[in-house]
């Protein structure tokens, strides 16, 4: 019996949305109410929160203001528990937290129309936003980073994940939250290597897409250095704002292709991040992968010196360190695998993202090795030159 | 400073097909080759396989018709490894078999384009899928389902998922495989129990929506019985055919809504799975589920007297048992417990599908509890006068 092949296409839509407040949980901010209003205006729906320990450290009060806010709004949010995980990295490299928080789903009965609300810094959020994924296929999500690098990067994509193997994201899903809020009272709090690291993602999109954005950055690194929160909430607006257009109007939002241009200068942070057992923290790791691959580019004759230089110039007035802090030949070997590893992990056709100038990017599809150890040595020899 | 918010919408369009064929790994089939060509004509795309160990048991010779096939149409297939998990609902019962799966994507360095062909029953294309979906983000899925309830519901929908806390699907996703293949030549091997036990979700479609499949089902009772391969294959074709109809026009192929017509005779069927320590067949266990809905229905007067007895003889004819196996009070409390678990599964509002008519869903909002325990006395004293 010969029986015709049946094919189903569908599309599915996804509309998520980033505020911005301060002092999300006192007492006489809507925001919150009127956003879960907006999604169940018949009654109270039920919130489990999940609060990263870093966060519960410098605000201690949280967890009763949470609670005296839901008790206000009673009949917009029915208040279930809180729950406080490991922050950091940490949290991603073992299933015991994301197991804690099915755990909290389970046991407070969060359904697909309940709410699960993250808060904290990228790990915290990533870590989260999976178990939340997974759990009954997918309960509501509603993120509330509390670093710079969470808030402009991190928590305003589409993605989730945790650690395994040794591979950073190893495992994880395509999943937009409900909603994202920036919360800039969070921010004050932040200690100065997390303030700045932050920066590099807003780097990274400027100098792929934005020439003015990045005249931005570069007129304004004093400020950002002495913690303007005006000019930093400017920078992670205008980053976030960037990077949640390219996943919507790229064409290409859960990556099914191997385009990835929003990874530039990342296949070396990953491969740092690791080499150094994740005590630099992302933002730094990624800056110096941007360091890297714009003094290849450099080398490869893509950017003149002058806008090699530029660029360096400006991450270290920030208070970026751009050495790449490998301590032998195996390490470095190690790190240049990462090209490797890259391409596997895009399917065989190796894409880097470089720049042929400021706003410019250019992919190119092999890397000359040679040329990359040369410019470890450079970007090294002028961070030396620069601490001495 | 008062930032707008930011809001994008984007949507992400899914294709997948259902292929049938006799013999998929017979060297002279290039049904598997094309479709791996289609996607990638430029080169030999990785595969990794994953078998039941059901199914290796009956098709002892299979991992080496694999290895010959690929070894074959090496220009399109790159063979990595073979696994072995063990199937049954127990794989999806305990984390193991997910690590395992993870762990060999992980080994055989599978990346979003490349391919892990998932072969078995129901639970383990449930688990393999769910393994697929999360390992970076979701890596390229073929289904080859290998039973009757698999190759017309389980694998040509968009759902995966294992078992946590002692709860069905607990976790998962939504994410529709590259394809799903039906092999009628793995049904030969079933046990009569899994034979007929799959026709039980083709009876609950053809009673929510398709009066005239009813009555093919119900004049060919006696053919599916004596296993009639022609006959089992229309009824397969036209529920799968339903089913993913229904996905694609349903309006909510990933389910962020309340309704879920598909799950008629369901709420029943998984408590009694649980309630049995998974004895029952998922189909028996439907079967079971839609005999008891159908009863309430004519108890509640919405269908007559002569279509609950229809109904219930076809299911009767082809072998299936519809009493309600509880030996206790107790395991009828909690039965009807699943009534109020689905209610908050939901978000709060119930919505049970039944039927005013053969082929004419009819959802209700509430259920009435007496009348449901009699409705149990009645299956289980009709079943009774059967067997005796």
């Amino acid at each position: 019996m010969e029986l015709k092949p049946i094919v189903q296409s569908f599309s599915v839509d996804y509309t998520y949305k980033l505020l911005f407040t301060q002092g999300v949980f006192e007492s006489d901010n809507g925001l919150f109410r009127n956003l879960i209003a907006s999604f169940n205006a018949q009654g109270p729906v039920k919130m489990l929160f999940v609060i990263d320990s870093e966060v519960q450290r410098h605000h201690p009060l949280l967890p009763g203001h949470i609670l005296t806010y839901c008790d206000q709004h009673h009949q917009d949010l029915k208040f279930t528990d809180t729950l406080v995980v490991a922050g950091g990295e940490n949290c991603k490299n073992n299933d015991s937290s994301v197991r804690e928080v099915l755990e909290a789903i389970n046991i407070n009965r969060i359904c697909r129309h309940s709410f699960v609300v993250a808060i904290g810094g990228g790990a915290v959020i990533d870590m989260v936003g999976y178990a939340a994924a997974i759990a009954h296929r997918g309960v509501k999500l509603i993120r509330i980073p509390t670093t710079v690098l969470s808030q402009n990067d991190a928590a305003v994509g589409v993605k989730n994940s945790v650690n395994l193997f040794g591979k950073k994201n190893f495992i994880g899903t395509f999943a937009p939250p409900f909603a994202i809020i920036n919360d800039s009272g969070f921010l004050s709090s932040l200690e100065q290597r997390d303030w700045i690291a932050g920066v590099a993602e807003a780097i990274k999109v400027s100098l792929i897409q934005d020439a003015d954005f990045f005249t931005y950055i570069s007129k304004h690194t004093g400020q950002l250095r002495s913690r303007d929160m005006n000019v930093m909430q400017r920078v992670i607006y205008r980053c976030a704002e960037m990077h949640m257009a390219h996943i919507a109007n790229g064409g290409d939002p859960f990556e099914s292709g191997s385009s990835r241009p929003l990874d530039f200068g990342h296949w070396a942070a990953h491969k740092l991040e690791h080499l150094t057992g994740y005590k630099l923290r992302h933002g730094e790791a990624v800056a110096k992968g941007i360091g890297l691959d714009v003094m290849y580019a450099y080398l490869t004759e893509l950017i003149p010196y002058e806008v090699m230089d530029r660029i360096i110039t400006v991450m270290e007035e920030l208070g970026f360190r751009l050495d790449i802090p490998l301590k032998s030949e195996k390490e470095l070997s190690a790190l240049l695998g990462g090209i490797e590893e890259f391409r596997e992990h895009l399917g065989g056709k190796l894409t880097i993202t470089l720049l042929s100038g400021i706003g410019q990017k250019h992919d190119v599809h092999q890397i000359d090795m040679d040329c990359m150890r040369d410019a470890v040595q450079r970007v090294n020899e002028r961070s030396r030159q620069n601490v001495a």
